[in-house]
């Protein structure tokens, strides 16, 4: 326990105060790569619908942390043996989860980087900490990568209750002021036990794993696939495309150093040396941001108009729809509007688009949720539920988007 | 509008302050058998298990005046003619819904008045309040007994999205600290409209009325029949049986005349002058509950037993099962009781008895939600949901339970 | 740690979850000494102003035994050594804290008995319990009675900062909805430390101090001393004086067994055998209340018609004044009040009365909060503080008040 | 009132909804020079302390057009005539009151412009939207200048008590988790009355006055002001004066087109051009952030190290004291650290460096705050304090601080 730190404790207006449990968790956070999180927007555009919603990953990161050191104590009190060294791998397992996000992730994965995840780059960066920290990470990347014998540690890393969505579900629904999604994290926890080694629900917890699912499922389709961020993500993967297209053409973009990095090479997984992480370090959201500004004014028209849109949030209009829109339509809506302003159909792509989206609200797999009921059987939560049907709630729900520009 | 009352703005720990739209409103506030309202607790025994719980019937009858006064707000700015008269009525008939509840109230329906619902008691009480204002409460009687032209006032009133339920789920939740019962009223309340005079929810509502109705049915298995609270509420109902056994065979028991009026005769609802009426009106908690304190010195052993265990909270074990409990097992435990005891099987059956309890999270008839899509056409909330499966929430639970004193 | 009992954990609306720590904390609870507290109001009279104040004394003493557990392991964390045993008897000792209190306390300690404080009373209940549980609460009593050669045991049970105080300010800003005497309590807790074994708080906790002790005036002067509860708080005195007065002179009033007893007899502090003791156990507020809704139609018109001032919410007006009313004024409202109703003198002045409440928001005596600077001195919040000047604020105020009927 | 548009309604985690009020306000909000308040965060760098505190102007200015909202309707039930012009111009001119702020402000006035407070600028880019929006801000403007005859309305956009202060002391107690400095925002709107055109508060308003100051006083002490903030808004200041001595010197710095004017010319008031402002308002966090992370890898020493500590939050250290620093001891460390580094002494003054920090809680000039007494009588709020002492809080407090970097 490092006394005399300043940072020792933070304020967090969810969970009133966050406590750093110890000098090498502290000293993760202090390093530049966490810090780089201050700077990575939690929801990406969302803040263009809700604009409370600033928050960052930094923050989000510190409080699932939180969250785990709860859950420690609670298993604990129920006589199950954590040592002090494997409740450390689990603050920094959790702590670390998302550190391989870059900015405006998902548009990122699939635009600037190719074939990695999010989650892979994460593992890349704890190698390259537990290098630097002289194997201390060693027991944290183990219950990341599932290979910690204690199947439940990785369960409360990444799961279907994990302490990642406990605290996004809640900080989201905090910042956005969606109280609909207001996970009671505390209580939820409460009930949380390990039976062979795995995480389970007490009993009694039933209707509060269905209000979660419930409300998991409400965020998804309110605030995480909201018409109008919808938009603006597809909008930043579409100006992040193009700018690539643009660059590997020999154009010179006004960006910074390790931005054009990523935008003058194709990048895939295997390319992933540490030179080229240690530039991909250095990218967050501002670099996106200034590139918006600086394109603003570019000559090329899909580049500057995408970003005057996102910029001034003059975004394009989405329709939802159960089916596929039809090529014949989304044809239409392209040849109009390349018509209309002197483009080419190539161009008109970048305005016009359709996708589909999805959600699976509860997954059926090996890592269902169980109860533990009082006789010490397990019971899959999906059979439990006298009604809520999570059977259904465990299908995939695609709906399809088309994405065109307001009529002017 | 009152200018110089003291009470014209009422302080709510959950809406900041209620404000009292009329003079009417307020001397119906004033009268005493409102007041009384004060001494009848929202949530009967419950505060045995959630020590928050005692707020009163007074506090939510406001609390329900102050969202329909937003509804009123809401549905204007949608275009909804609502004149100042209507919007009184609406006030009004909704502060009145329950102003016939009476202490315990369900405990008391079967054990002390009999074939008479507080909702009648409720209109007995208009009517009466009716004649005392000069007909002033004609419009909401209308409203309350849904002779109304309008349906959509009837349905703000009672309904399945109406503002009783609205502001009793969110009160509930906030005062037992049960979070998951939280509903957000204000967002649900936004997206109200009325088609064809009936109400209905705007498309995009369909997540918050999902929400809403899991919400509704977790408070009823996580809160309203709670083990504990359904045991209190059982022996409750027991002790006042066994007081009016013992009364109508001329016992003389101590307890207030108000009390001791309907312990010494059976009162059916043909039998509710208005005399009646005015005695009922001086029934609160304190006469069940002074009377509970005076009966814990009783030689009837029965009442004597009841009192005692639900002053001192030592209350009976109980267990639930989704299968009646057979004859045999029940009868086994109550000889074994009386034996011990030293009771008749009859008395023993105060105390070891079993029962069923019910709910039905969304009730499929002529009143179904509907949403009001864009393109004009209704669509209801059971069929629009795309996997939460609201026809089966649709189909009423029933579980059974098993009262038993603790073994000692 | 009771791990079987299904009390271990309370809900509750302000803390989240508040857990029973031992074995012998939950048998206390349990008591039906204890378990009475369920009955007595946590504000008296206030929920005639504010209507969602109806939380207990039972509530609180659980509130501020949460508040112990985190002072504890604050302390704890900062190196200041707790013993088991010693925490034990710190929760004991903020639990029972107020188990001495009566039914609508201050109106009590002035009427029905004489002479002897709530805290003389829970001393008396404390060694009753001690006696029941083998000794068990010494250590408890010790810390309580101030004997405990640990200072800063006693502080945390009843001092400037104590836990009781941290609880109570709290729990009824959230209960009348007044957020300005919302104390954050949990920042304030976190700043705690010992210094030569006397309670004190981190340097930085300055402005925390400060504003608790703004937040404490402000819910004197907004709440505890609010026209309309001290007007209801004098009327409850009045109507138990009368009662006691005519009881002595032989009338017989109805009134619970409980009730009766002191009302026909005076009694002193030395009077208290644990007999009377044990009738005093049966006191709560369902006995003034049930005596209330009896008197309303007594034949003393001074008992009737409090009464029925009382539980219809008809209350006196109230005038404040820097000054005191003279006795003219008192006189010439009493005289008009005499005889428009027909009343002696002696009758009139329990409806029309003066007196003074009076408030000091610090207290500069030997138990001033001291700051603990980096250096390790410490420093009177009094003269630490910029400007705010605290010593100011610990000049007593007093009010004078002057109660007299609305004009009919 | 415009019914079709998707931002007729915004989220807002504090209020709750936020409504647009008109479509000249929802074409206002549209504007880019409004947008661009999404981009400026309303705490600068205090999320290096409080990593909740993203929100933004954008944000801030919203919130205080929903309280004007309040405002409007508060005055307006009390008889005080304000028509829907007026409303408007009211929302429009508490809208705008800060989009004259650049980024990360405070620094921004003293190093890159000069002579021109963000007020001021605010003034033109209102007078530039006028013209724009054909003289439909003039209402608006001369609230602003103070040149409209009802005095009240200016001071509800600028005063004591305006909506600007009630809303970003509780969005930034809200973000920051600081709960001391939550205002009940609401309260004390309901107290607001107009008295001879002037604002008032209505006399048993006091405690919740009293309760804003010291809630103000605590967040410009323990938060605005708070040491590691400070020293982060200095560094800001320094390396942005150290950028502009640079360019001024010819050297080329990577920066933004925007940023890089006004580091390469010298901008007095009289230079604000329509021209210059354009430049200006492409200005926001996302340049300097951007600007930074370029000269992490510049060879200017103190450029490259005061970014490097600004994006990896390596600050100085910082001691408070109610004296001055001698000129010694700021010259004995700046040497010492200026050999270290092998640095000049100028550009060790860059990180070790001293200053002054002050606060006045109240006011005492024309603009007190008056209460208004029953008898129409005001009295300043100074006075009417029994005994907060507030003309002590009216003194100007001045702390002095040191900057000076770690030990390595």
């Amino acid at each position: 326990m490092i006394r005399n730190n300043k940072l020792k404790i933070v304020n967090d207006p969810i969970y009133g105060f966050i406590t750093i449990p110890s000098e090498l968790v502290y000293n993760l956070i202090e390093h530049p790569y966490f810090q780089r999180l201050r700077r990575i927007s939690q929801m990406g555009m969302s803040y263009l619908v809700y604009p409370g919603a600033h928050h960052t990953r930094f923050h989000h990161a510190l409080g699932a942390m939180f969250l785990m050191q709860r859950a420690v104590q609670v298993l604990r009190s129920k006589g199950v043996e954590i040592s002090e060294i494997e409740a450390q791998d689990l603050y920094i397992a959790i702590l670390l989860h998302d550190i391989g996000h870059g900015p405006f992730s998902h548009a990122l994965e699939n635009s600037i980087v190719e074939g990695i995840s999010h989650e892979e780059l994460s593992l890349l960066f704890m190698n390259l900490l537990n290098e630097e920290f002289n194997g201390k990470l060693e027991g944290a990347i183990k219950i990341f990568k599932k290979e910690c014998p204690r199947k439940f540690m990785h369960q409360l890393v990444s799961g279907q209750l994990d302490m990642d969505r406990l605290d996004y579900l809640r900080r989201d629904s905090f910042y956005t002021g969606v109280t609909e999604g207001n996970v009671s994290s505390q209580r939820l926890i409460a009930m949380l036990d390990v039976h062979n080694d795995s995480l389970v629900v007490e009993e009694k917890g039933i209707y509060s794993v269905e209000k979660f699912i419930v409300a998991r499922r409400f965020m998804y389709w309110q605030v995480y696939l909201h018409k109008t961020s919808l938009a603006a993500e597809q909008l930043v993967l579409g100006v992040l495309k193009r700018a690539k297209d643009l660059s590997l053409k020999g154009e010179k973009l006004p960006a910074s150093a390790a931005l054009s990095y990523f935008l003058n090479k194709i990048v895939h997984k295997a390319d992933f040396s540490s030179e080229t992480l240690a530039v991909f370090a250095r990218l967050d959201d501002v670099d996106v941001l200034a590139a918006l500004k600086a394109w603003e004014y570019h000559n090329d028209v899909v580049l500057s108009q995408i970003s005057k849109m996102l910029l001034h949030r003059k975004l394009l209009k989405v329709k939802i729809s159960n089916q596929p829109f039809s090529e014949e339509k989304l044809k239409e809506k392209r040849v109009a509007f390349m018509v209309k302003h002197n483009l080419s159909l190539e161009e008109a792509s970048y305005f016009v688009f359709t996708g589909e989206i999805s959600n699976q609200a509860y997954r059926m797999d090996k890592e269902n949720i169980f109860l533990l009921k009082k006789n010490g059987k397990l019971k899959d939560v999906a059979k439990a539920s006298d009604q809520l049907n999570i059977e259904a709630l465990s299908k995939t729900v695609v709906k399809h988007y088309l994405c065109y520009p307001k009529l002017e």
